[in-house]
C-alpha cells in the first residue's frame, strides 16, 4: 500500500482561507472529536499563517468555533457578522462538520454577505459499507466488488499494523459528515465472522480509528454465528440460548468498544444463513438481534436484498424484482425501533438504471435506510468514468408515493452505500471517482441540493492550485465534460430502456448480452427474433407493477405512460415499437450505442487538454481509464449492436457500420 | 490420494487363466522390464494356483514366454500348439505385452485353436501427456482439465513420496502397450519449467515408476527456458547460445535419465512463448530442440495447435480452423527426423464433432502424431458417461487423401492423448472413463480393431467376477447399453450437426449458446434469427474447405454432398435448410435433443438393474454421476432449443414444449 496517498478533497490548498484566519476554539466540551478540530485548525494556521486560540473570549479573531448544547446534536449554525464567522453546533461532532463548512466555503465562507446559516443532516444516518474481507478469498479477492487494489484495514488474514491510511480514510469521512462505517463484507466468511470473537481487538483499533472523526463502527455478522462460533446446535432466533448467545456477544463488544454502532446483515440471501432455515421470519430474525444490542443503544441494519438465487430461467412467472416486497411488505409493523431495514435503491442489484424499489412505499411502519453502490460493480469498475450524482439526486427526489407525496429521501431515515476505496494511491483506482464518494457523502447530508454544484464543489476542493488558488478554467470545464453526463452515457452504451445484466457473469463487467439469460439468477432480458425486455404488468406479466402505489402502478403499466428509461423493465415489446420521441426501440439500441460510444471519444480528447495542469501521475492514470473506457464501450457497442441486428433483422436506419 | 484405488482392467481376476496354469519364462536378456514380466506371473501363479518356472528347458508348460531377438523390437508371436502357448518377443517390453495379450485372451488363449498371431503395434508412438502441474494453479488446479481430483504424481508443489498409484498406473499403461508418458502440462509454468533443471531428480524418480513397464517419459519445455531458467538474452532458436543452452541441459538429462525420451512443446499457442518472437518458424524451433536431443536418441513432440487466440469477433475473414495449415503446411519437409509433429485430429480443439485435421494431409514428408483428447474436456468432464471409442475409430480409419489413400492411422506415426486419470479412488473420476483411457491405448496398438470388441474386452476384464468367473451378462448388457453409443448421445444434446464451443467460458461445462459467440478465441456459430453455421467455403466463405485434398475439398464445399453432421462446420445455412434425411436444420436442432436427453434417462435406468451386482461403492459412484448428466443433458436441450426457437420463430413441428 502506498504510504503517500492522493489526499482527494483534503489538499493542504483546500484549507487555506480558514488556515490564514484568525481562529478562536472555545469548545465547552472535551473528547476525542474536538481534539480533531484543534488539530486541523492547528495544522490549518500553522500551513497557511493564521493564529490558533484557545478560550472563552473572543479578540479580533476571524473565525469562532463553539459547541452550543442548546441546538440539536447533529446541527450547527454559522452565522456571519461584523466581519467574524462563527460555527456554533449541537455536538463535537457536528462542530467537526461546521468547522468542513467553512473549509468548503473559502474566502466565501468569510468574505460572503452577513446571515445566519443553519445545516442539519437530512439523514440521520450516513453510512459507508466495506465489503473487506480479512482473508483473501479464493474468488472475489480481498474486497469483494473493489476496484481500487487491496483493503485499507485488511491485508492477508490480519489488521493491517499500520492503520495511517485508514486514519486518512475517517479524517476524509468525518469532513463531509459521514457517521457510520461498516468493517466487514456482509457476505461473512470464517475468519471476518471471528471479528465478534477473538478478533475484537481489531475492531476496537478500527474503532479508536474512526471515534475522532465522529464514526461509529458496525460489523457484518452471521446468521448462523451461534453455531459456527458458539458451538449451539441451531441459529433459531426463537431459541433462548440463541438469543442468550447474542446479548453476551453484543455485551462483550460494547464492553471493547462502548460507542459500537451495531450488527448489518445480509441474510437468507445469496447463501448466506438466515431466519427462514428455522421457519421465522425475517422480523423475528432482525429482532433477536436488535434486543441483544438494545441496551448498549446498538441499531441493527438488516437487508432487503432476498431473493431465490437458484431460480430456473425457464420459470417465467417467477420474477427476482418482486421478491424483496414480497418478503418485506407483509413484515411492516414488526420491526424494533432498532432495526432498520436497509433497501437497494432499486428491486434488481445496483443496475445503471431501476426504477425506485416499491418497498420504500411499502414500509411506513419500519425504518428504512436506502442502499446505494459507491463501488462501481455494474457502472464501470472504476475504469470508466462515470459520476453517479445524477443518479442518486434522481433516485432521492423521486416521488415514490404520487406528486403531493415525500421524496425517496424524506421516507428514508438513512442512506447507506458500498464504498469504493482501497489501497490504491488514488484510493479509487480511477481518480475521478472519488467524486462519487464525496457526492454520495454530500447528498447524504443533503439530498436535495444541486448534484451539480456539488461536483462543482469537489472539483473546487480536489484540483486547486498547491498555493490555495482556485482550480483551472480549463481543468475544471474538462471534467464537468467528462463527469456532468458520464452515468447517461454509459447508460447509452450499455443499458437500453432499462434493460440489464447485460454483463460478463461473475466479475461483471464488459458486455455479454446473453450471459446471464440462463442462468439462476432471475436477470433476463428474454430477447427473441420479435421483441424484448420483461413483462412486468399486472395485466400480462409478473404482476410486479401492482407493488407499486399510484400513480406509478397504473403509470409503469400502460405501455403510453411508462417512462422510455424505463420500458423494457417493465414491458416486452416488439423491436418496432415507437417510443414517445418517435423512435422505435431497435432503432434507439442502435442510436444510443453509436453515440454512447463516440461521447467517450469525447471524455478522452477532453482530458488531453488538461496535461501539464494536473499531477503528472494522476493525468496518466486518467488517460489509461480513459482508453480503456473507450475500448470497452465500442466493445460493448458492436455486440450489443450486433446481437439485437441479428436477433431483430433490422437494419440501422442510418447505415452504420453493425457487425 | 486413496490408497487401495480400483484395479481398473487388471483385477486379480483377470489373471485366473494365466496364473493357473504351468508357466515357464525363458528370457534371454535381463531388464526391468522381464522383472516385471516375472512379478506378474509369480503373482499370478501364487494367486491361482499354477507354477512358475525359468529356464531354457520346458517340461510340462502351459506357457512359455521368450525373448527372440530375430523378430521385430515391438512385436510378438503367439503359437498355440500341441496344448500349449509360446509367446515370442522381440523385446523384453514386447514380452510384457505378449504376456498381457495372453491375459487378455482368458482361457481362450490356452482352449482355442491352434495356430500362430503375429502381433505388431500400428503405432510406433503410443503416448499419454500428462496436464499435470507441479504447483497448484491458481486457475487450473492441480491438473489442467483433469476432473479425476489431484494428480498422481505431484501434490501441492512436490513430486509426491509415495508413487505408489503412480506405479500402479504404469503397470496398466505397461499392460495396454503404452511406451510414452509426458510427465507434465504443456503449459508450463514457473516451477514445472524447472524439472529440467534443480527438479531433475523428480524427472529420475518418474523415470523409475514407468521404466519397468517399457514407457519412456518426457518433459514439456518452455519455449522461454534459455531466458527464464538461463538468464540468457533470447530464446532465439538460431542463436548458438541458446543452442547452446538447450544442448547442456539435454546432455543433463541423459545423464540423469538414460533412455529418457525428449521433449514436449506448446509454442506461439494461447500465450506460450515460440520462434515468432524472433521472426523464426516452427521448424526453426522445432529443430533446434531436436539437434539438442538428437545425439541421445531423443525425440521433440512439436504441437500444431498454434492459432490467433486475441482474434476480433468482428473480423468474419479470420478463421481459426485454417491456422494450423496455414502454420505447418508450408513447413513441410523442413523439419529434422527426429521431429515428431503433433496434430490434434480436428482443426478447432477437441470438440464433439470436427471433420480431420487437413494438416494431416499436408505434410507427407514430416512425422506427425495425432493428437486425441481421453480426458473429457469438452465431452462431458466425466460426469457425463461418454465413450469416444467410436469418434477415434471413425477418425483413424478416415481416409483422408481419398478413398484408394491411407487411412489417417496409417498416415500418423504415432497416437497421442491427453490422459484422464487423477488420484480419485476409481481413478476417472466416473468410473466408465476407464474405458476410454482403455480403448485409446487399444487404438493406439491396433487402430483398425474392431471398437465394439475392445469396449466388450474392457468389460470382461473389469467387470469379471472376484473368482475369474466371467462378466455377469446382466452388467455387460447394462454397460452396452450406456456407453456403445453415449459418444452420438452426448452429441445429441449438445452440439448439433458440428456446431462446437456452445459451453461455457472458462470452464467448458454445461450450455452457454453464446458463450464464446463474442470473445477474442475465434470459436463462433454466428446463429442469427435466419440461420446459424460458419461459411468456410472457398465460393463464399473463409476458404478452408480449400485445405482439403480432394475429393473432401468439394464434398465439403457443397451443400449437396457435405455429411449432414458437419454442415454447419463448413456452411452458414437458414434454419429451413434440408437435410439428407429430409428434416430441417431447426427440426433438427429439436429433435436431436428431446431425443438426446431422453437417452440419458435410459442410461440411467439401464444402470439401475446393474445394483448388487457390482461393488456398492462403484454403483453409487456411477448412478451419481449418470444423475448429473440426466440433469445437465435436460438443460442443454432447454438452453440449446430456446435459444434457437427464440431465434428462428419456428415451433417444433412435434409440439413439444420448448421454453
Amino acid at each position: 500500500m502506498t504510504g503517500d496517498a492522493h489526499p482527494m478533497w483534503l489538499p493542504d490548498a483546500a484549507f487555506r482561507a480558514v488556515g490564514s484566519r484568525r481562529v478562536l476554539l472555545a469548545a465547552s466540551t472535551e473528547d476525542v472529536v474536538v481534539d480533531t478540530v484543534r488539530d486541523e485548525v492547528r495544522r490549518a494556521t500553522t500551513r497557511w499563517g493564521g493564529r490558533f486560540d484557545e478560550g472563552a473570549t473572543s479578540a479580533g479573531h476571524d473565525l469562532l468555533l463553539t459547541v452550543d448544547v442548546g441546538l440539536e446534536e447533529g446541527e450547527y449554525v454559522v452565522d456571519r457578522a461584523d466581519g467574524a464567522t462563527r460555527v456554533a453546533a449541537g455536538s463535537s461532532a457536528a462542530l467537526l462538520h461546521g468547522l468542513h463548512h467553512v473549509v468548503r466555503g473559502g474566502e466565501d465562507a468569510f468574505d460572503g454577505p452577513d446571515g445566519v446559516e443553519r445545516q442539519r443532516p437530512a439523514q440521520r444516518i450516513r453510512m459507508l459499507d466495506h465489503w473487506d474481507n480479512v482473508d483473501v478469498h479464493d474468488v472475489m479477492g480481498q474486497v469483494e466488488r473493489g476496484y481500487s487494489g487491496g483493503s485499507i484495514f485488511y491485508d492477508a488474514g490480519c489488521l493491517r499494523d499500520d492503520l495511517s491510511r485508514a486514519q486518512e480514510y475517517a479524517r476524509l469521512l468525518g469532513s463531509v459528515g459521514i457517521n457510520a462505517v461498516g468493517l466487514n463484507n456482509v457476505n461473512v466468511h470464517r475468519t471476518e465472522a471471528r471479528l465478534l470473537m477473538d478478533r475484537l481487538p481489531d475492531v476496537v483499533r478500527l474503532a479508536e480509528v474512526f471515534r475522532p472523526h465522529g464514526i461509529r463502527v458496525y460489523l457484518s455478522v452471521s446468521f448462523a454465528a451461534p453455531m459456527t462460533l458458539g458451538g449451539l446446535p441451531s441459529s433459531d432466533p426463537l431459541d433462548p440460548t440463541v438469543q442468550a448467545w447474542w446479548s453476551a456477544r453484543a455485551a462483550d463488544v460494547y464492553r471493547a468498544v462502548p460507542d459500537f454502532g451495531g450488527f448489518v446483515v445480509k441474510a437468507d440471501s445469496e447463501g448466506q444463513p438466515g431466519p427462514f432455515a428455522y421457519g421465522r421470519d425475517h422480523a423475528d430474525g432482525a429482532n433477536m438481534l436488535a434486543r441483544a444490542l438494545a441496551p448498549f443503544g446498538g441499531t441493527v441494519f438488516w437487508r432487503a436484498f432476498v431473493y431465490n438465487h437458484t431460480q430456473d430461467w425457464r420459470d417465467r412467472s417467477t420474477d427476482r424484482a418482486r421478491a424483496a416486497h414480497e418478503h418485506f411488505a407483509p413484515l411492516d409493523g414488526r420491526f424494533d425501533a432498532n432495526v432498520v431495514v436497509q433497501v437497494k435503491y432499486g428491486p434488481m442489484d445496483f443496475q445503471t438504471r431501476e426504477p425506485v424499489s416499491p418497498v420504500i412505499a411499502a414500509m411506513g411502519r419500519t425504518r428504512l435506510a436506502l442502499e446505494l453502490q459507491v463501488t462501481q460493480e455494474y457502472t464501470g469498475q472504476q475504469q470508466h468514468a462515470v459520476w453517479l450524482g445524477p443518479q442518486w439526486a434522481q433516485i432521492l427526489s423521486f416521488r415514490l408515493l404520487g406528486p403531493g407525496g415525500p421524496t425517496v429521501a424524506e421516507i428514508a431515515g438513512g442512506l447507506v452505500a458500498v464504498s469504493n476505496v482501497g489501497s490504491d494511491e488514488f484510493w479509487t483506482g480511477h481518480p475521478l471517482a472519488q467524486a462519487n464518494l464525496y457526492t454520495f457523502a454530500r447528498l447524504a447530508w443533503a439530498p436535495d441540493a444541486d448534484v451539480a454544484a456539488i461536483l462543482d464543489e469537489w472539483i473546487g476542493l480536489t484540483f486547486s492550485g498547491p498555493d490555495g488558488s482556485p482550480v483551472d478554467p480549463v481543468v475544471r470545464d474538462s471534467l464537468h465534460a467528462i463527469l456532468d453526463d458520464s452515468w447517461r452515457t454509459y447508460e447509452q452504451y450499455t443499458a437500453p430502456l432499462g434493460v440489464g445484466f447485460m454483463v460478463r457473469p461473475g466479475h461483471h463487467y464488459g458486455p455479454d448480452v446473453n450471459g446471464y439469460e440462463y442462468t439462476p439468477w432471475g436477470t433476463y432480458h428474454f430477447a427473441d427474433r420479435d421483441g424484448v425486455g420483461v413483462d412486468r404488468t399486472r395485466a400480462t406479466g409478473t404482476g410486479y407493477t401492482g407493488q407499486y402505489p399510484g400513480p406509478w402502478s397504473d403509470l409503469y403499466e400502460s405501455l403510453d405512460t411508462v417512462p422510455d428509461e424505463l420500458l423494457l423493465f417493465f414491458h416486452h415489446v416488439p423491436y418496432g415499437h415507437v417510443l414517445h420521441d418517435g423512435t422505435t426501440v431497435i432503432q434507439h439500441i442502435y442510436d444510443t450505442h453509436f453515440a454512447g460510444a463516440a461521447r467517450t471519444e469525447d471524455f478522452a480528447k477532453a482530458w488531453t487538454s488538461v496535461e501539464g495542469r494536473v499531477p503528472e501521475a494522476l493525468y496518466a492514470r486518467v488517460a489509461d481509464r480513459l482508453a480503456e473506457q473507450v475500448r470497452c464501450a465500442h466493445e460493448w457497442r458492436d455486440q450489443v449492436n450486433t446481437y439485437f441486428r441479428r436477433s431483430s433483422g433490422v437494419p440501422d436506419g442510418r447505415g452504420r457500420r453493425i457487425f
